[in-house]
């Protein structure tokens, strides 16, 4: 039988930009950690239309941000990690070149000024000029698992903080 | 200085579709939980374009799921959560009538075929039928974080277990 999703897309919104000190894609860091937080500063803008929504989010430390890997042209089913040798699934992996571009960090909230849609976030690990998709609330009641398997990633999560991005997720 | 991202929009693909026992989108669990976890058994599938990305992520316990909220025709930026008795920020809250409505769940992963395109998950909480758009491996290195703050939820998410949803989020 036919799924009725098959071959169907839809269509989102940029609803604001995050501003970070990371002005070319190589050489960032890889993903934004918990326990080696860089603590760097950046800022999303929201467009004035959306702005009444950040009622209330200024409350949390910390939210989800989902974000366009705009500079991913194309994508790889599989590929070799920033942090491995071996190419992996996609679905297995984080990095920007994906069937469908979104971007997934958790950043933390420093301040949020609802009239001028101004939010300072720390723990940035996108590309300056990222389009904001949507922001999350994070909560650990919904966000943390006890989690028993970590794939390909088991020995190797540990050198994430001497790993930089480089091409080959271009 | 006008933004560059203002009134662009980026178009994404359904890759698959969410299988859950939940046939209608009032009465459901309204958030997968760590310590709250149902157990509930769901069915993904993926579309034949995309199974070679599927590599690899058996290996995992459990992977960040993101998906179409398609159900959700009007976005209100402000709405009073299942939770509460308050009107809240949109991006302070998890529903599904957001800005742009995609929907983010942390899922147990039970077993991934890769040739056929199916992964058993656990821990459903969105409504059978759901177009798929992203799976990303869940590592608590990269996404448990130590919380500060959960704003309004504080003395809110111990009541979790006993609410479902209903039609406030249409």
């Amino acid at each position: 039988m036919e799924d009725q999703n098959a071959g169907k897309k839809v269509e989102f919104e940029y609803i604001g930009t995050i501003h970070t000190p990371y002005k070319e894609k190589h050489g960032m860091p890889i993903q934004a950690a918990s326990d080696q937080a860089t603590g760097t500063k950046g800022i999303i803008t929201v467009f004035p239309a959306w702005r009444a929504g950040l009622k209330d989010l200024g409350g949390f430390s910390h939210a989800h941000v989902l974000y366009h890997f705009h500079l991913s042209s194309k994508c790889h089913l599989q590929v070799t990690p920033f942090l491995d040798s071996t190419p992996r699934g996609i679905f297995s992996i984080r990095g920007p070149c994906r069937p469908n571009a979104i971007g997934l960090s958790v950043l933390g909230i420093e301040k949020v000024d609802e009239k001028r849609g101004i939010i300072e976030v720390l723990d940035v690990d996108m590309v300056d000029g990222t389009p904001l998709l949507d922001i999350k609330p994070f909560v650990p009641h919904f966000d943390h698992r006890d989690v028993k398997a970590i794939g390909w990633l088991e020995d190797k999560v540990q050198h994430l903080p001497t790993v930089h991005s480089d091409d080959r997720m271009d």
